[in-house]
């Protein structure tokens, strides 16, 4: 039975591969991923501000997203008026496209029935980059693809270029960004999307990215994908109604999330990004070293 | 109700947003993609051996691979023999891990249940690359986070290294590969992965992989995610069966569905690759003129 057994025994470490892959493993010099967040302090946590999250219910459940006031205050400050005239109560997921982006809005919005924007505006000046001065950057060494310079501004991932002085949010899986026309300033923060694919950094600086999803993703990448041009849900009993859609500072704290962000500016988050660069543990044959800014995890907890 | 109108016009652009991003638009002296795509001939496009294409029916439909001999010709006749062994007539999806991986095989890997292997090796030696040499390498000018030189061979992403003169296939969006345990020859082709997220290429040369899906990748991407460990499912119910698993060379030539893949070593294809680096049309306000490896479309498309 030794045949036999080693065919179990080859079915348990399939069954175990990218346990080890993901988690890394215990024998090297440098630790893995799960021992540095292991070892990290309460003070390498912070709390993103209920003023800056958004709470988006779905009938799945709710998908969690941070805001980034430093990169898109403008267009930030009208879906919090959007949200507050109730534009998004008639709100639906419009389309899922496949390796691309689930994106949400008002159904009717080519028709009378569109939905008001209340006290919003209908466009917002494009926040498409800012100065690089006054972020506190911390860089990432590696090439990139499109930017000369990449690295994180609390938490969220971005490009820079030396030159120009300019920085921006990168769309790396999971970014949240404001649909737009052909006019710059058409996005107005009623539709939104997120990436649900392989980043698509093309969009930078081309679109206004405001922040990221930190809970719940699986609910926008699970959703089955339109079968309309573009993805877009050509039959209508497809679209997923938002139960809900608000700023967590705009419900009772009682309703509030308490969830947590790893730090990027911390030695922890170094030790954190040094541990996906060089793969330590024995699975890997050839640890690679090297790492894209998209691939860096960006933890999330639920506090204690 | 210019205001109106005002905001219906808005609103009409918002839901083409990515239209415009993916098609790009008309008037710029460098083609869009789909004009690309419009002027190409037939000898532009390829029918991939049936030898070489796998047909994974699942409850929902139909996800067909296409395998690359030039780079795993001996797990790739092992998953034959393990085929026609019918190893895989009792296997499902095993895990569905968010930004990461779907992956398939024996639920029973580790009990006295196990599915024999049949005619099927229990372990192959490891691929996870081949000399450069005699590969008819496409190039591809972009600035790579993990190799030195990135481009296409038959259709698949691969990375090169100038100094070693090894190659290998990279782990984009859709790439299929082979689980393996802590031996690299342990990945015998019983359990298989496809990647459903932002690329991972700290795998590469880490695991074997055999080719992409080439249609039907929503069925994977769409699967609920796994609440265990690396999405493994706990609850043996959300194992979605596989309902066949077979090359389609095995077939009736009836039963084969008859797919073509865009030929990369091509005037068609640079021209592609081309129009996907220069955003052409209005919408781009800042078309990049950079692109990255997993960013480049693989055109397929079912044969009139």
């Amino acid at each position: 039975m030794s045949g036999c057994k080693g065919l179990r025994v080859a079915g348990a470490s399939l069954a175990a591969t990218i346990l080890l892959a993901t988690s890394g493993a215990i024998a090297d010099e440098r630790p893995t991923m799960a021992a540095v967040l292991e070892a990290s302090s309460a003070s390498d946590w912070r709390k993103p501000s209920s003023d800056f999250l958004l709470y988006m219910d779905l009938p799945g459940g709710r998908v969690i997203m941070e805001l980034a006031p430093d990169f898109a205050p403008k267009v930030i400050e009208n879906i919090r008026l959007l949200t507050r005239s109730g534009f998004f109560s008639t709100s639906v997921i419009l389309r899922s496209q496949d390796n691309y982006v689930a994106q949400w809005g008002d159904p009717n919005d080519e028709t009378d029935n569109a939905q008001p924007f209340g006290d919003g505006a209908a466009t917002v000046a494009a926040e498409f980059y800012r100065a690089s001065r006054g972020l506190n950057f911390v860089g990432l060494d590696s090439r990139d693809a499109y930017a000369d310079e990449v690295g994180f501004v609390s938490g969220f991932p971005v490009g820079r270029d030396a030159d120009d002085g300019r920085s921006w949010l990168a769309h790396c899986y999971g970014m949240l960004g404001v649909a737009r026309g052909e006019a710059p300033e058409s996005g107005n923060g009623s539709s939104l999307y997120v990436i649900t694919g392989h980043a698509p950094r093309q969009l930078d600086r081309n679109v206004v990215l405001i922040g990221r999803v930190i809970q719940g993703m699986e609910l926008l990448t699970t959703l089955p994908r339109g079968r309309g041009a573009l993805g877009f849900y050509e039959d209508r009993e497809m679209q997923v109604p938002l139960l809900a859609f608000q700023f967590a500072g705009d419900l009772p704290e009682s309703e509030r999330v308490d969830i947590e962000v790893l730090r990027t500016g911390t030695d922890t988050f170094s030790s954190l990004v040094e541990s996906r660069r060089y793969r330590a543990g024995d699975w890997f044959v050839d640890p690679v070293d090297k790492i894209d800014l998209c691939n860096v995890p960006l933890p999330v907890r639920l506090a204690e």
